[in-house]
Parts: structure tokens; sequence; C-alpha cells
């Protein structure tokens, strides 16, 4: 941490902070300038409060020089992680889809986009039990009746499965059913969520809060490591911005920040970020290019008559098109298709 | 809801369009120009999820015409209305300030904070149980205890109390201490906890998400109401955007535009909205004198020691001299000052 | 300037950079933490495009310690400056009110707003004839007619007057006609408009701009008192974010920050940043009671017929009923208001 | 135009918005809802100042239903325009590459980076000869030389050239040594400069402004091609958003909406977007992916000591390679990359 002091500050202010500094036991490297002094402190910070030294006298700005995150941080963990999902991995080498409606409405319903999906090349289901919704007169979601029909599903098509929950009770639920639990963006700073799926013992999709920093996100993700568990999967979806173009802006560029601060997978949900499906599959192909781990995309057997989102979601041939087009571009970028994987090629790690 | 059809849109698409509208129980009003043709609906809209109308061929755009919320809707309910948080009142007429340091510490730290922010003319403790922080290694409250403490604390000074929860558990415990709990940004889309603060029995504070827009935030505290609680005061304290010279960026507007939309008292608190104790009191003046109904001010009695946001509290003597500035904006607002009101001319809502 | 290495960063990356430092007839600091190296530089950094230094090998980051900007810098001079435009002052100690219509449209137009805003008790007379429109088939207004116009309502009413220019033609031909030249949200980047503005010889308004961070903002004014031109006055007029139930959102904050960072004179258009007329009073009061030096305010004859910004302008009863009710806060500011000052108690430096 | 009254509007506020709409000589469509009525308006709005509509009573709110602009708009123009610049493609099936130094520092440095990035694949060079700085004290260009140095450089290399202008007199002279000169982010809303522009006789690479919606940026298109000049490309350079850790946030999505918009080429700027040259080339291949017509890409035959934008340039050895990545993603977009074309298979449109 650097402590900035005002230019000109008074001697007596810079002893004021070296000594309290001292007295926390680190240690004060003073640098003086020709207007300013900078405090450089060395040691172990958790022993101090150090964001309060801001109010002492002739303090102009604090810089921090560390980041908060440790078990997320590439620099003390160098080699990307790969985060295994029922017999599915995410991580280098492979480009992962999850795919499914944003809501699950039904058994049969659901069974019909499971299998459309797998045929297409997706290898995780997702499907929406319990849905936060802006109004609370929207459709909430079948809750614990969703969760069976999502593990009818994923038994029936060999589908992986990733539900969002919402609760301490949709967190408990949801493990029974299924092989993911995602924590969505308006959770992702419900610190007692992260910290019952640090708990959970099954992997973890935590995506990007609507106007969380990288710095931020990470900070979320470490509360669940934190809790014993390692297997976190980040999905950007779109942050807030002034534009309304799309219903969210598409961080592209978060996937290759991420992948130079963190260990962690990466997918991206374009559907989501673009709010109309028209946008997806370009946004889709741009991922894959820049280095995502993975997509998730919303697909539905009816997007006019979704219970939710029915703008971004890709009917099954929209979608049997998007795996199509993204497939040479997972090969350029060196990643195995899920798909070919699990039918032809087993990977050793699958065995 | 009104459809906005492409230029020169098929027949059979607007067709399409009011066949869908008429099966659903509802009624199409098409108003053709010279290249767009526009379709009214009119009827209950909760028939259809209509926003899947999108997906509808040559259909351009859906525009809502009435809001969501209902009960928070000041088109409903014009009279603006009046909170009781204990003995003290928020809402026109009176303008309340909750001050207090934002995490509990100990016993003798909060009472003292408390007596000083009662002798200033403060008639709600504030303080944190639950902190709500971006690192897992950061303090995160004293929990129980804490709340233990601000019970005694509101014994002791006759201040009513409020306190942040952040879950099922915390929002259970906080009730049997606190006189009001409040619901923080991070969890302002947490719509499980929503709902059960709507069933909590007590006042809710509801604040705005760092990236909410109002018409989300309305639509949160729809969910609150609709679960049967009325009391619920706003409270805006800063959104996210590209400036960097404050923590977040007061949105002062949102005084009188929610003044418009709804009946819900709206306060203030400029602490966190600016990050820096030194823009607190020119905020707070600014936050009276636009309509607010009442402000949340950080205090402390050691900021450069607080065990979190110790930047931004003020010390008494600075709380003080904030009391006393704001005292004649307040009644150019037509405000009676909660201090005098106590101390002096009791209100018949009292007695 | 400090630069942060990387944890564990190579001597012979160190070693680098502080040769490279000391080539450029700097000094070089270490502080050598337990992970982290951190370097400040000592010296003139004119001397070296030091945001390079995040080239060399092992450099994690670069901290700026001091600001850019010189003239503009209450650290370099700490008094309030007052700027003169006409015979009316705005600084420490008055509330000046400019007011008019967004376009000037006719002659006879532009007297009759001039002749209600003077008699509500505006002291300068703002109009637009060169207006800055999104769409090149709006108006666009006057040009070297509207500034005409200008002048006689200045000479005819007493008004001091104020002139946005868009151009090196336009701003040659306002200072021929107006007291005061405005440079406009759009152009506050354009750094050409802005030198031939600082060897303008009157006086300028500069506005910020809608994504202008206030550090942008001084630099671009320091862009005018480089070329001799000191008389510079900031006027925050709205940023852009994601709320969109006001025009821009108006960062109110940005006046005590400004206060601390310059000596340069403060006002808020709460016109524009509202875009909608109901929301213009009270930010004006909230403008007020924060320190802002005074205020700009758009005002029509008929709004509902206005050739540009008719929704957010007032009429004369509207604009009327604002300067009553700011008054008291003005006063409760120790600012006297210009109408009386003008009319009634002429200050010593106006004989 | 959509009028959307405010619930139960009085029969007299309807009256009059229906008359003052024919008075204009348009058509008012009364559709009557259960709460709200609606009035569509048909016929040409440039008739009326349609927003001040707002003023009249009991509206609620005026929604627009057509784009301001006509000449950019795909609407009105369906198929994709190819822009000439010297013997250069920019449009479908073809990927423009133009690279070049941030400022053009000297002539030797200029013929250095040309040839470098002439070998890798460019066909454009770019080079700054008028830098906008955010500080006054900062490398402003070498201006007229610099263009000179542009010329010679593309004459020797074969590279046709693009250079940023700035102002009247900057165009003037660029207009004489460029083949296409850029307007910058800074100036988008200078609509002045834009009508010259429109003036000028050659192309012109528009930025997108930091904040600047996607509409305003059409708009500003429309300003050019309206004075006669039709040869417009767009560039994405990232737009302002909280996130900090990268300079800007390239809104990627921006790609695919503009193809859907307009049918003027959109091209990719990762280097400004990013402001690190570490995320450069997975953004650039981002860009491909997604369907942008071309790349902007900063490269310095040194960048630790750029006189401008060094951390973002790339050395000739990472530009090579971005070439050599880019390429496979190219042909996938069914896309010439123009090196090939112009060496080997030169299409008839260069005859």
């Amino acid at each position: 941490m650097i402590i900035v002091m005002k230019p000109h500050a008074a001697e007596t202010s810079i002893k004021a902070i070296t000594n309290y500094i001292q007295e926390n036991g680190l240690t004060a490297h003073l640098s003086r300038g020709t207007e300013v002094t900078i405090i450089g402190v060395v040691g172990d910070k958790n022993r101090l409060s150090t964001e309060n030294l801001i109010s002492f006298k002739d303090v102009d700005r604090i810089v921090p020089v560390t980041e908060s995150y440790k078990l997320a941080n590439k620099k003390f963990h160098p080699e990307p992680s790969t985060v295994r999902v029922g017999n599915v991995s995410i991580g280098p080498g492979t480009l992962t889809v999850m795919a499914g409606p944003c809501a699950v409405e039904g058994e049969e319903q659901l069974l019909e986009v499971a299998r459309a999906v797998k045929a297409a090349g997706a290898v995780i289901l997702r499907g929406g039990a319990y849905k936060p919704r802006t109004s609370p007169y929207s459709f909430q979601g079948l809750e614990e009746e969703g969760l069976r029909y999502m593990q009818t599903a994923g038994k029936e098509t060999g589908l992986a499965t990733v539900c969002e929950v919402v609760s301490h009770e949709s967190l408990e639920t949801a493990v029974k059913y299924v092989d993911m639990i995602q924590i969505g963006a308006r959770n992702m700073q419900n610190f007692i969520l992260l910290k019952e799926a640090g708990r959970a013992g099954i992997p973890v999709l935590l995506k990007r809060g609507l106007s969380a920093t990288i710095e931020e996100w990470l900070n979320a993700a470490e509360y669940i490591i934190a809790e014993g568990n390692p297997n976190v999967v980040l999905c950007e979806r779109g942050i807030r911005t002034f534009e309304t173009s799309t219903r969210n802006t598409l961080d592209i560029s978060a996937v290759p920040v991420l992948k130079e601060k963190t260990h962690l997978p990466v997918i991206v949900d374009p559907s989501h970020a673009a709010g109309a499906y028209k946008y997806v599959t370009p946004l889709a192909k741009a991922a894959v290019a820049c280095g995502a781990d993975g997509l998730m995309i919303e697909v539905h057997n009816d997007p006019a008559h979704a219970l939710s989102d029915g703008p971004q979601s890709l009917t099954f041939e929209k979608f049997d098109s998007l795996m199509k087009q993204i497939m040479p571009y997972a090969k350029l970028e060196g990643r195995q298709f899920p798909e070919k994987r699990d039918l032809e090629e087993p990977s050793p790690e699958e065995e």
C-alpha cells in the first residue's frame, strides 16, 4: 500500500502516519519528492484497516498495490484450472456449451429443448427453476418441480445440468437435483449466498453483476473458494451502460483481462448481454475468438410463447446453425468441441 | 402496450399479431402511418407474456405504456405516505435524520456514538451488524451481538434503530432487536429477501442498487408491499458511473423523480455516495433542498480507526455542524426537525 | 509518479527502470516490500513520457501523484476566483443566474424572454445562435442574426449576454456581440476551439462533456487558461449514465469536488441535466444549497412551440417562482442575489 | 410518433393535442385503452417540433417510431456499401487493416513503421499529425510536417493513408496529403467539422464518441453524408463505463447492431479500447469473428519511447503475429485479406 501525501505536507503529519504504521507492526518507507512525499507500507496489511489512513492529516490518496483476492489470483496459481461438471470439463482445451430455456416451463418442454440442444452439440443443460424477475407479477419459476424436470432431462439425454439458486432454500434443494449451481448477476454480491455456495460441494457458475468491476467479481469468487470450493466458473453476461440498442453491453474485454488475472475458467452468455436473438451468434463467435472457455445460450422450443426472455432465445434451428458456425472458431483456438470429444474421442480424464 | 411494426410490414405479419392479441382476450387497435403501422394493445396485459411479441415477424419494437408497479405507484395512491419507525415519522412535514457508525464495533463505542448523534438531533440510530464487504477478508460484523448492542443503545437513548439484513437468518434475528430493517444496495434485487422483508412486520429501508434504474427500484419496493408490508422507505445512495472522484455518483434527481412516481418517503445517504467525509455536508444540504424526507449519515467516534468506511464517516463535531447547517434548510422546506419535535413540540401523532 | 512492480520482479527489470529514470535526469526512490517493489520518481516529469514505463518488463502499474493541470489547480491558487461578465460577477458571495431560451428564434421573442428573466432577477441572458443538434435535420440556429438580437436584447434590458460557439468562425463573430462565450458539452474536448477561446479576450463558460471526468474537465479549462484567459466558469450540466428517467444525471457532487480542486467559479444547469421542466426547480435549489456560484436556466415564452428543448424550458411564471424559491437558499449560503445587488446595493467593485 | 397520455387524461387535453397536430397538417389516430389513451401521429413530422408535445397537459411520454437518420439507414439502402480509400476497399468481402503509430514522430520513424506494417499485411497507414490530448502540456503533433511524412510514407510503400483532423485548418491541409480523414471520438459531435468533412471530397473514418449512443453516431454520419459525401466508415473504439481494467469498454455488440441498422462499413480499433497492448490481439480476433470489415491497430517501432499511447502500441513482432492469427478468422468470415488481394489477385474494380 502507498500513501500519497498532499504537496508540502507538514512534517508532523508524516510523523503521525509513520508512527501509526509502526504501532501496527508494519514498516513505513518514505520517498520524498520535490512537492510530494510518498509513504510505502510494508508488512501484513490485515493488521490495520488501511483505508482509514485517508482520515489522517495531509493525506491525499491511498493506493493499494496488491489485489485483495488470493485464491482466485493467477499470480499465486499460474496454471489455468479445469472445472468438472458431471462428466464435462470446462477449461483449457475444450469449448463447453451450456444451452436451454431461460425458465423451465414443463417436463415435456424441457425434454424437447434438452434433446435439441444435445443434438446440436451442447453438453450442459441450463434451465431456470427459480427466476429473479424485476416485477413481482412476472412468472417466478416452477421451483422444486422445475429442478425435478432438470434431473429427468439430464438423465434422459446424458447432459450435465446447471440451475440458478437465489436463496438458502433453493440452494439446498438444487444440490440434490443438478450438477452445477449458478449465482446470478443480481446475487453476485449476496455474500451469504456466496458463502453457502462455497460449502455446497458442487461447482458454481458465477455470473458477473450488472455493475460489478472485474475486481469485485474476483472477490466474489474468492468468497466461494475461501469456503473450500475451488470449482468456480466465471460467466460474463453484459454490464450496464448508457447504450440501449442492446439490453446490456457485453464486455468482451473481460475475457482476456480475466485470463490474465485469474486461473478460473471463463464463459460468455451472449443471450442475456444482447437481449435479442439476432445478435447472439456473432457475439458467440467473438467470445470463442477471444479465448472464452465456453458459452451459455438460451434456446426455446417456441420463443414467441416463452414465459421468460423469449426475445433473446434461439429456436432449435438457429441454435444448430450457431453451433455449426462456432465449430471452426473453436478449432482455431485449439479447443475440442465437447460434442466430438464425448462421442468420439473420450479424453483420458473421463475414463 | 404499443407494438411498433417495421416500415412496410406485411399485412400477414400484422394479422398474425392482432390474432394473437385477440386469442389472449385482449383488443388490438391499429394506427396506420405512411411508413409505419402501430398496434395498441388494450386489456389486462397479465394475460400474455407481451415481450415475446418482439419475436413476431416484422415487429420493430414494443413500447410499454404503464408501469409494472402498482402498489408503489403514485398514480393509484396520490397522497404521500408516512412511515412510522418506533416513535419516529418519516414522510411529509418532517426531516428525519438517521445516523451512526457503518459497523457496530462494540457496546461502548455504539453507546458513545448513539449519545452523540442524539444530542445533535438524529432520531434513528443506524449501525451495521451484518456487513456486506467486497473482500471475504474484511470485517464482516458482530452479527447478533451487534444487534443486541443496537437494542441497548436504542433503549438508553430513546432513538429508534435500523440495521441492515443480508439473509433469511439475519432478518429473523434482526426483527427481534431493531425497529426497522434495511435492505442494502447489493441486495436490492435479492427478491427472496425482499419477499421476506414484506412479511417481516416492521418497516423496511430499501437502498437503491448501484446500477438499478428508478423503475427497477420501485419494482423492488413492490415486492415488499405486495407481501403486505406498506412501510417502505427508499434511500438514494449513489449510482455507479465512470466518474471516480467520488465513490459513487449521488443521483440527486432521483428525489424529485421519485416524488413524482411514488408515494413512498425518500431519504438520501450522502456518506456512501461520496465516500469521503468532506463532501457529506454539502450533499446533505442539497438533499434537503430538493425535497428529501430524511438523511442517513455515517458518524464514528474515531474515523481513523473505524473497522469499516472510516473515510466517509463524520466525527461528532462535524456531524453536529452538519445538523446545525441543515436546520434552516429543513425549515425552508416546511419540515419539522425531529429534534425540535421530540423535545419541544410533540406532534399529535406521538401522543 | 509511482511505479508499482509485479510481485517478485526481477532485479534486472528494476535496474532497467531506475537507469531509464536517471538517464532522463530524474531520481528513482526504491521501496521494497515483501512481495512488491515500488519506485517513486522525483523530478520534472515533463522530461519523460512516463506512461510508457508501463511497457517495461515486470511493471504492474503506474500511479500519477500530481494533477496535470496547474493554472486551474486550487493547490497553486488557493483563493476562489471571481469572473466578471459585463457588469456582473460570478464567484464567492454572489449567486448569478443566467436564463433565456435554448435557441434564439427571433428578435421579438428574445426581447420578450429577456425582459421576463430580468424582471425575475436573472442578470445574464443566455440564448443559442449556433445550435449543435444530434440530427442534421433539426433547427441549427439563426447564427449571426441571432447574435445581433442577443446584443440588442442585452442593451435594452441591461443584461449581460452569453452565447455558445461551435467553431472558429462562430467564435470570431460571437466576440463582437456578446459578453461571454460558451463552449458546450459536445465541444469540451475540441482542443482547437478551447485554445481559440483562450485567445478570445472575453470570459468563457465551459460546460462539462457528457462523459468527461472532473479531471478531464479541469484539463480542458487548463487549455483555455494556458492561452492567457483566466476568466473561465465551469458549468455542470449532467453526465451520461444508465438511468433514463432524466435526460442526463446531474452530478451534484461535482460542485463540492470542484470547490476542493479548483479556484474557478462553478455553476449548474439543471435544465439540460433533467430534460424536463418539472425537475428544474428542486435541482436548482439543490445546486444552490451545495455551493454553486450560479445557475443556468432555460426559459421560453411558449415552451410548447419552442424550436429546441421545449420540454425542459420554464414558462415565465415558473421561472419567476423558481427565483423566489431559491432566494432564501442563496441567503443561507451567504450569497447576494445579483438582482438585489444590481438594483439596490451596488457593490464597490461596480463603481 | 406516438403520444402516450397519462391515465384518465382529460378529454380537453386530448382534444388540444389532436387540434395541434391537425393544425400542422398531420393526422392524429386515437387508441383508447382502459386506462391510457394513445395518439399516433401520421404525416411529415418535420412540420412540427414534436418533442414539445410533452409540454401539453396530461401527456405522459412521446415515443418516436422512426429513426432521424435516412441516408445512413439500411432500411432505405439495404445493400452494404463499399468505401474506396486510394486503391483499397473497405466493405463486404474484405478485411481491411489500418496500422501505424498513434503520433507521427519523424520521417524515419514513420517510414520504418510503414514498411513493417505493410510487410505484415496492413493496407492503410494510420498516423496522427494533430493529436487531441487531455492535457495542454502533452505532445500535440507535428501538424503539416507530419502530414508530409504521411504522404511520403504512403508513396514509398504503396499504402493508402488516414490521418485525424481536428479543425477547419487541419482538414483543409490534410486533404492535400492523405487518402482518408478521420474524425476522432472527441469530435464525433463537432457538427461543424462533420459538415466540412462532408464537403471534403475524400472518405471519412468516423470514430464513435466515448459516450455516444449508436443512434447518435449514425446521426453524426448523416451530417457527413447529407453534405454529399457517402464515403463514411464507422470505427468502434470503446465506450466509457465504470470498468477500469481496460481504458474503455469495447462495445463489440456495436458491430452486429450497426450491420442491422446501416449499410456503412464498420471497423474496430482494439488499441484505443483496451489501452494495453496485451489485450489487442484477442480483441482483434473477436472483432473479425463478429463481422467487422476491418481493424485499426496502433504499431510503434519502440513503444517504450513513443510520444503518445505507448502502452497500447504493438511492436512490429507482435503486430506480425496478430496479422498471422487473424488471417484464418478472416477466411472463415469469407473475407479476402487485402494484402493477398492487392498483391496476387487484383479485383476487377481496381483495374
